[in-house]
């Protein structure tokens, strides 16, 4: 998947780029999320601060719960020239196999990224998850 | 209601009919909800791949809820000249009366839409409705 | 901080205004909300419709749940010159301290807002808060 979005502004690129994240993070598409992050891009989460690649690992596993949906708001933005600052609310919905007696999770996660456009678009270069609530 | 958004760009005008749908569709609005598909629109949902006039006779009859909501997020967005395919999560809050003692449904939708342009606006020309969870 | 948001579009600029206000918010950032509301803007909620400054109020005393999220979808846009009326849905989380035996509060709500543009950008001019379910 390309990251080229054609006629499409700065802001609509950008916001793209999360919706793309949820989606091949739901599908566990692994390619998919190659093509958003930075080859060098660092996710700072529950693990701490770790290599864009190392956090990739943990979606190479197999899968804790059947089901997942990344609903992600707007992000508030802030360019500055060729980088953006984006601030975006998201619930993860975390759906677990009742017949198995697994229950869902569901969390409040407030993703902060730094993107950066290169010769392809947009994509992030590092992010911050800051989990805001789980039920 | 008009489709004419003035001076929006493509990508603003085709989110706005998704936002227009989730009013229309939770206000039971049938002739708000004409305005935004094609007259030849089909919508393939649970019922199967049916004409967008015959899915709406269900709009027209009693409601099961009383109370409903389309949270609709920003879709991914691929434009094609004057056709653009569209992928929104959703979730969708059907609210019970719980005097009666009816039970809430929250449903987690993935809504893929073929959007098409004529002459007074974008408009939805073929709608697929996957149901990615209930609870 | 600043409302000046250079190069986006007015549908950037109000839907940018409406993600400040969440987390303003959540934060109970008072000199943030104060930033984003015109001076003599009202806001029509539970308690009737009241000065924004007096609403105000209510987010400096003490907080009820120890944490909140405003997750606001993309809003409805109608733009005549230097106003816009936006119609955004919202689930607005409340989550409470369980160890202290606290429920949590989930409110779906729909603000309508009319912004109105001045120097310094978009503000709130007036809002009216329909919270159409809680749970």
């Amino acid at each position: 998947m390309s990251r080229l979005v054609g006629s499409m502004t700065d802001s609509e690129q950008v916001r793209q780029l999360l919706q793309r994240f949820a989606r091949a993070a739901d599908a566990r598409d692994v390619e998919g999320l190659k093509a958003l992050f930075h080859p060098d891009a660092t996710v700072d989460s529950l693990r701490g601060k770790q290599a864009f690649l190392d956090w990739l690992k943990g979606m190479e596993g197999p899968r804790i719960y059947p089901t997942s949906m990344h609903l992600i708001g707007e992000p508030l933005v802030h360019f500055d020239g060729d980088t953006a600052d984006l601030d975006s609310y998201a619930v993860v919905y975390q759906i677990g196999d009742r017949d198995a007696g697994q229950q869902d999770l569901t969390m409040g996660i407030r993703y902060l990224d730094q993107a950066v456009r290169d010769g392809q678009g947009w994509c992030i270069r590092a992010r911050k998850v800051n989990i805001l609530w789980t039920r």
